[in-house]
């Protein structure tokens, strides 16, 4: 449920301002409207499960997408049920939309690989909720090696050979002297990567797909002191999260989907920070630059 | 379309503490919890129309209510498809709600009496939308007489005369003498109204319905300047909003449902004054209390 200041689940992860929607609660268009994110460089949703708090928000963003004139096709990564149910609401209140809207059935038994493009692959793996759930992974590929300057103009690299250098290759000059690719590049700073775990009980069968993210996403339904309510909803307290952060050995830890029983969610961050000390509480508009 | 600042259509109407919902928006339900209205105190929600933008709240708030505990009956008000369209959509969502929703589908040709209890009455009457469409205008009962303290010591009225006192008879003595109505009571405030007119073009046939309501919401989604696109969509000017309260000679006029191609509605309040100068645009939270 939401609270009075704690809105329903929705993170807006954008990669070289192309968007990516995780999860979308009722408000989510809402609060994209309020934090100015622009919907036409939206098109692809994940959700983790068909769980109204995580779903709900999904019509009222669909026909906003439909009255703004979007073409291009929107892809949904969720349970193979949603689409049924989808097109069953919308056909009550739509003729048709005006784009098409691509569903993928999410893998609930084994992690997979989503979605990919030049920049990042998107994975699912499987979590413990009472429905099938996923969470996601998101991993930018390694970057290209910065090529040095001096050098370009030292051996008169031509721009042609400018692209294999940046992924490793040594250059040959005209004379046939081989110039080791080390010498005239730098490492680039190390591909970033974010997970997002909810909803969940513990389980350290996920600690492998989130390895060393630089951020991870847990939920932390419940404070330490709820634990048995925690197991017994299929949620993670503040602990248990932080528990896996370590585990992953992940940069930093943002906790959320606090039940509504918590006024002040301050003791739920302290319990995290005690194992995982580089832990926050998420926060409705909270923007985390995930810094090179 | 919600803007950043004007969130979807939802009017709280408070009646001595017992809450009426009248059409049900996405976000209806954090709205509702930002200003802590009692979720308990709501059994009687009225939606207008079966377009997303009046009805998306509803999964979500049903849900709630569910989480909650909610034992009471909810009474919904709506065309008769909305019971198709919910039980669809929720059944895939919950196994069961722990409570009865109780659909009572409008009369979408006629106005009818909705519902009534000892305070106050509410009918629905068509209005003129691209869908069937229905008003709604909230009416105190004629309020009782407020009988006089002084004449009920001077003349020993006995408690059980007071009730029929208030009602407007007459009191007869011991000793047969009749004591006029007028004499030992006072005129009450006059009974209270307030109606609701979205979606809907310009239609001179609503006013008979509303006549003289002590406030009036009517939608403006349009400036005068675009009156051909509100002809073309079935939606009201700002001045023919106005024209409507002033041929009903209400007491006050709130516009509201503006189109999210506005971002200053001020225009729009300035073109309705020039015809009805008591207008205001609805805000988001905004509280009005109809005075005695």
């Amino acid at each position: 449920m939401p609270a009075s200041n704690r809105n329903l689940p929705a993170h807006l992860l954008n990669v070289d301002e192309r968007f990516f929607l995780i999860d979308c609660g009722e408000g989510t268009q809402l609060q994209l409207r309020k934090y100015k994110a622009k919907f036409s460089r939206l098109d692809h949703i994940f959700i983790t499960h068909l769980h109204g708090d995580h779903t709900f928000g999904l019509p009222g963003l669909i026909s906003s997408f439909n009255l703004l004139g979007r073409k291009n096709d929107l892809h949904i990564y969720a349970n193979a049920d949603l689409e049924k149910i989808l097109n069953q609401f919308l056909s009550h209140f739509f003729t048709r939309l005006d784009f098409s809207i691509v569903y993928h059935p999410l893998n609930v038994s084994a992690p997979e690989l989503l979605y990919e493009n030049k920049k990042i692959t998107v994975h699912s793996f499987p979590l413990k909720h009472r429905v099938p759930t996923c969470g996601f992974v998101f991993r930018e590929k390694p970057r290209l090696r910065y090529i040095r300057k001096d050098m370009i103009d030292y051996y008169k690299i031509p721009v042609k050979e400018i692209v294999n250098i940046k992924n490793g290759d040594d250059f040959m000059t005209e004379q046939g002297l081989v110039i080791s690719n080390a010498l005239i590049t730098n490492d680039p700073e190390p591909a970033k990567s974010y997970a997002f775990c909810s909803d969940t009980g513990y389980t350290e069968k996920i600690v492998s797909y989130i390895k060393e993210v630089d951020l991870l996403y847990h939920e932390a339904t419940y404070s330490d002191e709820d634990i048995e309510r925690a197991k017994k909803h299929f949620h993670s307290s503040a602990s248990e999260a932080a528990a896996i952060a370590k585990l992953a050995n992940v940069g930093r830890l943002i906790i959320g989907h606090f039940s509504a029983r918590y006024k002040d969610i301050a003791p739920l961050v302290e319990q995290a920070r005690k194992i995982f000390p580089n832990t926050d509480a998420a926060e409705d508009g909270m923007v985390i630059t995930i810094q090179d």
